[in-house]
């Protein structure tokens, strides 16, 4: 069978957290509205840039149930379950199902990680059925996880054992496997395009949809890069890839993913910092930031 | 200050399951017993071997509570607290404190990594607040965590700012660091080896107490292993660690940390098998692994 | 000052060998002319495909000499210089200049490894006076050298020390690195894109030359990828490049580099087999591929 | 058939250099001298301590014969025969069996990689045949060469194909596989240890013999701690061997390789700097260094 497909932008959600550290659940509808009015077309909850590894297993309750209240056909909420950890991915799942959200995902367990995807598919596999109904993805992120299993062998193997496994989440570095997931066994399955830096190197080799973090605030200049692209005026869809490029240079220099959140405060939503071990921005880094952006034009690329 | 050193072994405990894969506590108290009976000086509960990463935070505080009861001083409880993920360890550490256990321990957080020393302590900080009194260790175990700190440099700059920083749980293969901890400042810090199938290894180059998984059952080898050495009687020192290699090497063949507590099981404690990602030993491969480990005179050895 | 550029398809040669696993130059003129036939603009030789590793410098000598009689401005020669060893370098580069070839390339040593860009400069250096007036290029291949430096720290500090240094052969995975290499200092230096699989996603991302092993039977490919490319057909332009990588894929199955050498041989050109510790794909593997390759339709697509 | 073993100390070397860069051999005569009278029984040359990597091979033919002129059946000659290069290591071994050496070393090739063991003897064989009766080690040294196959696995398949095969120079952390190779076979093969800093950690796992570069100067401290062992006066031998980590921990502070060759210097031996990538100490580098060898005893425990 053919699974359902996603297409366009899902923005991987930062948590909020109150001056507490506390989760802020009243940061997330203004966010969603925005996300909705900029084109986005969902919201992947609890993930890398969600801080899954740092979250309390009450708290992403907490959370599945706050953004599940805004699931639609065209906003479209998805969750990822785990971690290390079946047994809370297995809570997860039954709670994603109950709420009614689109799609769940899990990434290779990193701490006993599974040396063959015979194993990864086993340590799946209840996962999935407790998610019932829902789509489940396999989130690909060796780079974090350091699990670099073969994703065709994967799809090959799980075809048959899980029902409802929709595809792959793709964060890693090889467009070339990425294309060929993309049309295994006649494009059954849906592969996401996991870097937002090169968005217009993922639809060159055929992505349709993408999950990435910088979609919370600068969805608009992904929208143009893809409408460029979709028209054939490839200079003008390189020129827009290098300003996400430029942005996104900017992690390196004031420290990850705690960068983007602090982008997103600039962009007028206040999340709290990373909890630990990321480390947060100084307020003198962040206005030193805000400049950066200011002079790349980036406060403008974004409307 | 000087912290306090453990001598001897600790036995890295498994985690009991039924036959629903629920926690079964009832298990405890006769391992604990035998553990007592064979020399062993306490143990390290949820760390890797007791699978830590595949336990719900409500588990931990269950088996916290079970292991507590066996607190003395000739009997140290110590537990691991996380994990990937902060706030778990400071609710943890609250408890192990409240329960009035021995000691306590953290990893690095291993899928947000520190990249530096200054912000593994900064992680590891409320977690040893939390903890009040009680000793905290780092437990370095860099092939699991991918997370390869200097801990020369850790010992340096947590000592002004963590005052129950008590040493390092050191399960990695550099011999050479692992001398320089355990001198550095005029030994004052306590470093514990986790290599049983190196305890020789360790004795030699200084290592005072020891932290494994195979000291729940293998106890008594050990205790003679060590014996020799301490009467200088290298030859059969060494004869003897090789029992412990030949045992051990059967984990190669038979599938990592499940091999372990298949044997557990060979010895007479039912602890179930280990949660997925980890592979359990069918019931064939237990019985050739039991015929194995009779052949090498296993069963003798460790009375 | 700006650097030369090069635009269009370098093929990086590989090493003819006759029976007896001796040099074959005799097999390098109908090559080049069918190069030269298919629209490549110049050869790199002794690079990875070339076997550097694998042969003698007195073999690297005559190859250069075989090679140099063929430099145009309309076909350029290359040669990779090393290795791990200055001094072989250094004998080449002078060697290179006074053949009067096109240009020469350096990977970063890879027994004893520079740790920062600024050794691999010291290392350079001497290498690139010896070169005289022709362009170096550092050639960035971690995958084989583990030397991951970053590339835009190289281009920062390399510009004041090493006049002819002309930038960068690029065969790693990081697009984002690569875009910017392309644009640093006004688009000062020349970075070349060295992953034939990927072609589209690297001229997507700016790339304007590239090198390749594949270029060496497969250029008209990649040359109508190029045209669709141009043509802002994006449709098109992917589906070609899938083309391409549906014969790549087949080195995973039939072995790495051996398989680009036999289907060099499959094309009428006979290479002999690689020196060890590569493995030669044997007779009855070679008909296998070859029969893989025409229910691909490759051998129409090359032409 | 049982291999020849090595017992005691085998010298790395180092290559010397004139005030030019070039081949010094009238330095090698006083070390060879040192080194027999201090109680070494050999020397390994060529190898990573005498730059491999960085020799061309005219210059690894005149260090040949420069230094078998020493061979006796007290005082062994080996030399490391490559690299990356199966056709130059074929003209060392004849040259080494001509000038009637001990022994040759192969590390495994490090550019491609050989992905399994049969993929590594078939890279050995001719270059085992051409050594004739020379005993072939394999020099197994993964953190340089990333090569990292297990070793018990080539015990296993080596031989019935090499019969000259002798054994490995071990220099890898996994001391449970380093004992499991000397027991293997009814102690078959010949396994020598590699790291100077675990000298004590490898005699009490069972190494008889050893290769290492602090034998150059400092072999009297090594045989104390070997006296110290086999008395059974183990804290005798503690802080014997700490005193080797304590200037062995020098290199770290000073910069790798080069720190040897410049405590070489200190003791009186003038072998000139390492080649480019390896960054030579400055003379004020030096003079520090020496200050804290100084400080350290160093020059009384290395009589």
């Amino acid at each position: 069978m053919m699974h359902p497909k996603i297409s366009g932008l899902i923005a991987a959600t930062f948590t909020p957290y109150d001056s507490f550290g506390e989760l802020n659940l009243s940061a997330i509808p203004p966010l969603v509205e925005r996300l909705r009015f900029g084109g986005v077309k969902g919201v992947f909850i609890a993930g890398t840039t969600g801080e899954s590894a740092s979250l309390l297993l009450t708290e992403k309750l907490r959370l599945l149930e706050a953004y599940a209240a805004f699931q639609q056909d065209s906003f479209k909420v998805m969750m990822m379950l785990s971690g290390t950890n079946q047994r809370e991915a297995i809570v997860l799942a039954n709670a994603a199902r109950k709420q009614g959200i689109y799609g769940t995902a899990v990434t290779a367990p990193y701490y006993f990680r599974p040396s063959n995807v015979g194993q990864l598919i086993d340590y799946m596999l209840p996962i999935a059925e407790a998610a019932g109904e829902l789509p489940l993805y396999f989130y690909h992120i060796p780079l974090l996880t350091r699990v670099e299993l073969p994703m065709l062998e994967l799809l090959e193997q799980v075809g048959d054992r899980i029902p409802n496994f929709a595809g792959i989440k793709y964060t890693h570095n090889d467009l070339m496997e990425f294309n060929r997931c993309l049309r295994f066994d006649g494009s059954r399955y849906d592969v996401l395009w996991g870097w937002d830096e090169l968005f217009l190197a993922g639809l060159s080799m055929g992505a349709k949809g993408a999950v990435g973090s910088t979609y919370n605030f600068a969805a608009p200049l992904y929208l143009r890069i893809q409408e460029a692209y979709e028209r054939g005026d490839m200079e003008a869809a390189l020129r827009l890839q290098q300003k996400s490029i430029d942005f996104i240079a900017l992690y390196g220099k004031y420290g990850g993913p705690a960068t983007g959140k602090a982008i997103l405060g600039l962009c007028g939503f206040d999340f709290g910092p990373f909890r630990a071990p990321v480390v947060p921005l100084s307020k003198e880094r962040i206005l030193a930031l805000e400049k950066e952006l200011t002079q790349l034009g980036f406060f403008e690329e974004i409307m």
